[in-house]
């Protein structure tokens, strides 16, 4: 139980205090004294949000004990008073803290800090923008908000001196904002490729392990509620997207949007894709990569991000993670290969994602210092058409002689270099199957279009980037 | 280039500057102004001593630039002023920086900061408290140090209020102590289970993967410099020892040094135990775990930690991680599963986790702040014998009816129930091979010494703890 929030809802009359008449409170604040437990203002009780509540409530003891830091929930903004919140402990230990006015919150003067777990970019960014307005620093764990206006809510936590953390924004528990902040501070990054969708994730390693298909996946996967009815932002990219946009941030101080990012989902896999993977030795999986690029013309630094499903090796310790589980992996000049695992979503892993941020800021906040800052900067966005990869393709030809002359003829035209190709017999067809050498991605493109005007040529099938040398960790001789 | 002391070397009399004379600065120590670069003294200029060296003196413009923090060496101690030190850039850049004298680094007056890369227990001890003393916060990459000394120097660190900084400590790149330390401030971490010695590890991927014997793979360890000449350290578990006690510190504020730690090595392991492991779906690789445990009698918490060989089921991430890589698994009470993997040695990347450590130190400095303290407490260390395992064992007994009644009820008296057994003929001789349920360990220690006198039982093979299920993440289902 919190220490000192009881008294106060003592002295107010019966039911929920209605706070919004203590908006005039903001003029007065002050931070607590030593020794005084900080004040936490909670927007949002949803899933997240209640594993929050349960964590402060329960564990403030030895958070104190731990790192001598008393934390409190004092307010809590919630769309529905009378909403059931089983994650968040025993109802009359909320009720007193509960109100529908998020303004209030925010500027109360028994709120030093907030943490805004409601999800969607309105009202948060207003609500983020006037808490750092009041000097107040903000947890967030809201991915849409961070990947549209990581900028100017970066901006406005520097004018204000105070933490703005989203530690919790991508892949939920992991530690991967802290990693790059502060642990690889000195490093010169060059990529980052993350698995950080445990939903498509949880789906493509049903298809590679059960050899399900893709609709029998996905149909799995939202009975098992890690898919939604409509599953869009997770099977077609956009979830990882905007964590993309966010990673780009945090690594390269970039102003990247979710908007920014090239974003190619996995509903158009087949399971004969993966089935073909695994006898190269792969595993498919949907990326994210965020890398330095050199733009070809100028060869000034830029920066790519993307988010594809892509083969990867099955030495590679990303093609191992399994299920619903998130890995980011790191390839720094100095660090070499480092790889962060954990779970990417639930309540409680990503409430203790909340909870370390909670501490960074009180611990900032009672110094009297903050952490590191992290502005946005623009950048020079390179396209995917400039970046060169390995390729998997199929084309269905006409089974006669002479096709795969004609085909071999496009790719070389536009210098794409054929690394290996398997031919499969079908009902008067046939099945070519193709890995190329790393090429440039217009180039292969170019090929794709010119192969689809070919007579032969039934039906161009999947297109996987493949995750070639270049980017496997150094291996055992 | 760092940017002021060269101004200082030309003021200097030509070569080495004799620092010992300015020892009585230390009177007069100041931190700079703001603005003026960081002052880093350097004990030690190895192999990881001259790859942070060519970090800070080729990186100090973009680390100022990405986290607002000059940084320069302005000395640097050596054992030997004419070795040649590749790794740190050309000798000029060196050479006025260089002294034999670390007492007078530690105290000098340019100097805000100590990296301590020299290695061993002395002078290193006495060298880090002095540091300390002077109110001078100190990095640490010198695992027997914290191994055997943490307590003391946390103290010291904390009473002199500055930070005592040792993630390279543990892991090399791999940032586990800032992990637990800052994002998990809030978790009640359960257990830590570690791969953190990379030439067993590679070896043991040889022997997995190759077939290689202990022997041949030791001499292919010790050809690629993976290795020593005396590998002691390394396959008996005393490196992973060190670091174990320096993680129970870092997890659990636990008093524990190495000499607490159980320790078993992997020169007794056979590549028959590696086949029948990958037969019955594991890999085995050489654990540290450091756990939460209670005391069979009394029931309150204890901390028990260990070094062993053991069998990890395939579909657990630390049996992907190959060669020399390090990984750290964590399970915490809300988190849940959480793995962090990189390289465990090597001078650039454990050059690159001091950087970060340095980089942290001097923020703090700047900010009039420190980190998070971290005090070592006295802790009920509990012995293997009251743990809980399954257990892999092989026994050669004599070929006749009768002996696996004989076997197994020795099993049963001692309650150590059979999981699974299977039955090899040998010439002559059958092999028995167990796989039993959870035992406690002392009751496996009691059946193993009555299985040693019965009269059929020629030979007791590899022991072998195997990671169960209670460790394993939550799979898909």
């Amino acid at each position: 139980m919190p220490m000192s929030w009881t008294g106060e809802i003592a002295a107010s009359p019966g039911g929920a205090p209605s706070t919004g008449q203590q908006r005039g409170d903001d003029a007065g604040y002050a931070p607590p004294a030593p020794g005084v437990p900080l004040r936490i203002g909670l927007l949002g009780c949803g899933n997240v949000g209640a594993a929050f509540v349960a964590l402060v409530d329960g564990g403030s003891e030895s958070i104190a004990r731990r790192t001598g830091i008393g934390l409190e929930i004092s307010r809590i903004a919630v769309r529905h008073l009378d909403r059931e919140r089983p994650g968040a402990g025993d109802r009359a230990g909320l009720e007193g803290r509960l109100t529908t006015d998020p303004d209030a919150v925010v500027t109360a003067s028994d709120v030093d800090l907030v943490v805004e777990l409601m999800g969607g970019t309105d009202p948060a960014r207003a609500l983020v923008l006037a808490a750092l307005a009041a000097k107040k620093p903000v947890v967030s764990a809201n991915k849409e908000l961070l990947a549209t206006s990581g900028r100017e809510l970066s901006a406005a936590a520097e004018a204000a001196g105070v933490d703005l953390l989203f530690e919790a924004s991508v892949a939920g528990a992991i530690p991967l904002v802290r990693l790059l902040r502060d642990s690889l501070a000195g490093e010169q990054i060059g990529r980052l490729t993350g698995i950080v969708n445990g939903t498509t994730n949880y789906m493509l390693t049903r298809m590679s392990e059960e050899g399900l298909g893709y609709s029998e996946a996905l149909a799995e996967a939202q009975a098992l509620g890690y898919a939604e009815a409509d599953p869009t932002a997770d099977v077609e990219g956009f979830d990882a997207a905007a964590k993309a946009a966010i990673l780009a941030g945090v690594a390269f101080d970039a102003d990247v949007v979710v908007t920014d990012v090239h974003r190619e989902g996995i509903s158009g896999l087949q399971t004969s894709d993966i089935e073909f993977a695994h006898r190269l030795g792969y595993e498919v999986k949907l990326l994210a990569i965020v890398e330095r690029v050199r733009s070809p013309d100028s060869g000034g630094p830029g920066v790519a991000v993307r988010v594809h499903p892509a083969m990867v090796p099955k030495d590679h310790p990303l093609s191992s993670v399994r299920g619903p589980f998130n890995a980011v992996f790191v390839e720094g000049d100095a660090v070499g290969e480092l790889m962060v695992y954990g779970r990417g979503a639930g309540g409680k892993p990503t409430a203790s994602a909340v909870l370390g941020d909670v501490i960074d800021a009180a611990h900032h906040l009672r110094e009297g210092s903050r952490g590191r800052s992290s502005l946005r900067h623009p950048v020079d966005l390179r396209p995917i058409t400039e970046l060169y990869s390995q390729y998997y393709l199929t084309l269905d030809v006409a089974d006669r002689p002479g096709v795969l002359a004609a085909v071999a003829s496009v790719f070389g035209q536009h210098r794409v270099s054929i690394r290996s190709m398997e031919q499969i017999g079908l009902a008067g067809e046939a099945r070519l199957v193709f890995i190329t050498h790393p090429a440039l991605e217009a180039d292969l493109q170019a090929t794709l279009r010119e192969l689809a005007r070919l007579e032969a040529v039934e039906r161009i099938g999947s297109v996987l980037r493949v995750i070639g040398d270049e980017s496997l960790p150094s291996r055992a001789k």
